[in-house]
């Protein structure tokens, strides 16, 4: 089966290179010619652009930073939907808005090609290992047929539901990831307030119904004062900007993640957008 | 080792009980001398005031409703403190504030009584099966001390730190708690209005950085429907108040912690105090 990846970010590059090592006809591109490099030597054959791309695969994946990238890749000009096959599957596994993912999954019919949204969480070392866990979205036909496939970049596969479905659920993890952490910084507000021992409550708070992983491993980020990424601020607060649109546009009023939110932007607005999203709790309270 | 024990709620009682299990003297006292009767009929020793009993043993444990109770039974009229020979240490289970805490040690300290908080988490049927997680205020010496003795009662000890820092670590507890079950609450309504199975939402997120004690135990109790407690409503909001006087006390602005709160009061002002406190699900956003 030949396979295509579009997107050689530290996430795209990591998994592309997972299903090279697991033995298939890998076509690449990016829009940085450079990021071809280390694959091709691997043997991945680089293409001018993705609607070349499109028409020698069978499945097609996308890996881009946001809903407009996607598009571009999709939909532009030179875009998949004009070079491929009637029958080619696009998984997308960039994390984007529900709503557009069912738009573009609309128009890509037109040209014979079934849009799959596929997040993921776990990073760029859960990418590294093979660990992800894969929030799908796609026909229980589609989705059985595309898992072997996407088997050596994850370990949990869970569908969600039909096509958008998958960015719904990535959306609900960022609205965890971000809501817990949040509450980590203003427990231990807290705790330093009355003098204790934060690695004390970290312990004594993961032994109980307290746990979360966001405690376990922000929590000591925190406490190591060490915000290397882990998951810039930048691409979380990209990500809440996406769960904030869609729930204008549901009219729906998350006061929580709204401050969870908006922490994450003043962390990026001060310049440390680089920084791991925990660095939320250098902000001044 | 004569221990006592003073408070025998659904807590208190399961606790009492397995320390008479264990192989303790015990001597009991409860407001309402009905609850003493099975113990009674176990074994235990009924005291006519906490100031009795507390002159006839080594340890004594209260475990009551908030910050009055425990004064009233350690420094009150026929309080513990009346009673009491020198060196008795009193170890406090309830939730309660750590300020107050600190203020009664310094009392007790006179009448040559040593204070220690020893909250707990884990509910009822950690108490029934010993499996609580007690958070620790005393010196390393005293808690060297009481260990042996919790030991019957729990599964997990951690020292936090001196007197009051236990209740600290409880106080923390609680609005991790409070908090991450307000932001699921937030990400099952953004589902909801995405028309997405929540189900499948629980179990992805369960895989990866958004796991959490309360996504599993509440996320559950949610699709069930069933808010049969598990932690009620009213007790939580009670230690919540303790957090938001605290937080008042130090000047600090705890902002997802107050919405999280507010929300838990919404459920008991309805009336639902007696529900689970994840019945906040149940509330008109």
């Amino acid at each position: 089966m030949n396979l295509g990846y579009i997107g050689l970010g530290i996430m795209g590059k990591a998994c592309a290179c997972r299903l090279l090592n697991a033995g298939y006809n890998l076509y690449i591109w990016a829009r940085r010619p450079e990021a071809c490099m280390e694959l091709a030597s691997q043997g991945a054959t680089v293409c001018g652009n993705p609607a070349e791309l499109a028409s020698r695969v069978d499945i097609v994946f996308t890996n881009v930073s946001d809903t407009a990238d996607v598009e571009e890749v999709l939909l532009g000009e030179n875009g998949v939907c004009h070079g491929a096959r009637p029958g080619l599957i696009a998984v997308d596994m960039s994390t984007i808005s529900p709503l557009a993912t069912r738009r573009m999954a609309e128009k890509l019919k037109q040209y014979g090609v079934e849009l799959v949204d596929a997040p993921v969480s776990g990073g760029s070392v859960g990418a590294q290992e093979g660990t992800l866990t894969f929030m799908i979205g796609a026909t229980q036909e589609t989705y059985d047929r595309i898992l072997p496939v996407l088997k050596p970049m994850g370990k949990t596969f869970t569908r969600i539901g039909n096509v958008g479905d998958g960015q719904t659920a990535k959306a609900c993890n960022q609205i965890a990831v971000a809501g817990n952490t949040a509450i980590l910084v203003e427990l231990m507000r807290f705790a330093e307030a009355c003098g204790v021992d934060l690695a004390k409550v970290r312990e004594a708070l993961l032994g109980g119904f307290a746990q979360s992983r966001v405690l376990e491993l922000h929590g000591k980020r925190i406490l190591d004062g060490d915000f290397t990424p882990g998951f810039k601020a930048t691409l979380h607060n990209k990500d809440m900007n996406i769960v904030l649109d869609v729930a204008k546009e549901k009219n729906l009023n998350l006061e929580l993640t709204k401050i969870a939110s908006r922490r994450i932007k003043e962390l990026v607005d001060r310049g440390d957008g680089e920084l791991d999203s925990s660095a939320v709790y250098t902000l001044k309270s």
